[in-house]
C-alpha cells in the first residue's frame, strides 16, 4: 500500500529524480540521496524520505544502485503499465485536459474526449468522439479512469454510464455530489476552492500587515 | 490568521452551511451544529470544527445565533469584499477558468482573460482582451490575483508583467518554476499530479486485492 501513501508533493518531485538519474554517466553505478539533493537544489532529508517511499534498494553510506533505483522510479510512476483515462465533456475544460502534455510524465494516457454534441466529433485531431462511441472504446481498451467535465445537470448520468462501461475511478469536475457504489473511487475537483485558498491567504496576510497598529 | 489555517475540505463545505442557513425560517433565531450536520448529512464533529474556524458566536447547549453566523460565513467567504483576478493565456484552460461558474461562491471575480494573440480579442462575450490592455485594467481595477495559463516558455515573462502590474498572488498552471520576489505568493497547479494520485490509488488497490494470495 506504499504507493497510496505518497503525497502529491512527493509525486511532483519523483519525475525530477528520474530525469536526473538518466543524466548520470553509465560508468557510475551508485548514487547517494545527498548528491541528488545537491544537484537538484532540494533538501537532503526530503529526498531521502521521497526515495524511501518508492525504493527499498538504498543502503546507509553506500547509496542507491542507480539502475535499480531508476527501475523502481519508472515502475512507481507507471512507465511499465500505462494507465489510461477517458474524458466525457469536450468543452474548454475537457479540451484543456485532453491537450495537457504533463500526463505522460506519470505514465498516464488520455485516450479521447467524448461529447453528446455531434458537431464536436472529429475535432482536436480526431480525439473528440461522439458519446455513443464510449462503450465501444471502453470494451476495447479498458480505461480505468473517467474524467467528468460536463455541466452539473448531466454529471450523474455520465457517471452511471462510466460505471456501466467498467470505469473504476472518477475525477469529477462537475459541482455535484455523485452517487456511486462504494467500490468506485471518486475525487471531486473544485477549481474555485484552489482560488479561494489563495484569496484567503491574501486577506490573512493583509490583516497581518495591519496587526502592529493594534499595539500602537 | 484563522482564515489561512482553514483546509480546502472546510472551504468546500462552508458554502453548503451558508446555503442551509438561508433556508431557515425567519422565525428561528438559533441553530445548533448538530442540526446543521443532520440536515446536510455530515459528521457532527466536522461541522463543529468547521464553524469554530470561522465563527466565535457559538455557545455550548445554546448553539449559534443564525444571523450572526450567516454574517460570519459571508464575510469569511469574501461576500463583502470581492477579490478579483485576471487570467493571462486564453487557450482552453484559460477559457475554462474564465467561464467557470463556481468562483462567485467564494466572493471571487475573474475580470478578464488576456492573450498576446490579437485574433482572440473580443471573444467570450468581450471578456478576452489583448495583452497590451493588461496594465490599464490593473491600474483601474487593482486585481490582486493573476492566473497563468500560457505555455511554459512564456510563463516567466507573463509573471514579471503581472508583478509589475501590482499582482500579489499567482496561480501558475504552466509547468515551470517561476522566479519571483518572496513577497509574491505563488501556487503551482499541476493537473497531472491529481490524475497520478488517482492512478496510484488504483494500482495500490489492485495490489491490495491480490494480497491474500501471498498468504495462501
Amino acid at each position: 500500500m506504499k504507493s497510496f501513501s505518497v503525497s502529491t508533493q512527493t509525486l511532483q518531485r519523483l519525475p525530477m529524480y528520474l530525469a536526473y538519474l538518466r543524466t548520470l554517466p553509465a560508468t557510475e553505478s551508485r548514487v547517494s540521496a545527498s548528491s541528488i539533493a545537491s544537484a537538484l537544489n532540494l533538501n537532503d532529508v526530503q529526498v531521502r524520505k521521497d526515495l524511501a517511499a518508492v525504493s527499498s534498494s538504498g543502503r546507509p553510506k553506500v547509496g542507491y544502485p542507480i539502475e535499480v533505483l531508476r527501475d523502481e522510479l519508472e515502475s512507481f510512476l507507471g512507465y511499465h503499465n500505462v494507465d489510461s483515462a477517458i474524458i466525457v465533456g469536450a468543452g474548454h475544460l475537457g479540451r484543456a485536459l485532453l491537450n495537457y502534455g504533463g500526463f505522460k510524465t506519470y505514465g498516464l494516457e488520455i485516450l479521447a474526449a467524448f461529447d453528446a454534441n455531434e458537431e464536436l466529433a472529429g475535432q482536436e485531431g480526431g480525439r473528440i468522439l461522439h458519446l455513443s462511441k464510449l462503450s465501444d472504446m471502453c470494451a476495447r481498451l479498458h480505461p480505468r479512469i473517467g474524467i467528468i467535465t460536463v455541466p452539473a445537470e448531466a454529471a450523474q448520468q455520465v457517471c452511471n454510464l462510466m460505471v456501466k462501461c467498467g470505469i473504476e475511478a472518477i475525477w469529477n469536475f462537475a459541482p455535484v455530489h455523485l452517487r456511486v457504489d462504494e467500490k468506485i473511487f471518486v475525487t471531486n475537483e473544485n477549481m474555485a476552492v484552489h482560488l479561494a485558498v489563495i484569496s484567503n491567504y491574501l486577506r490573512a496576510s493583509m490583516r497581518a500587515d495591519k496587526l502592529p497598529n493594534t499595539f500602537d
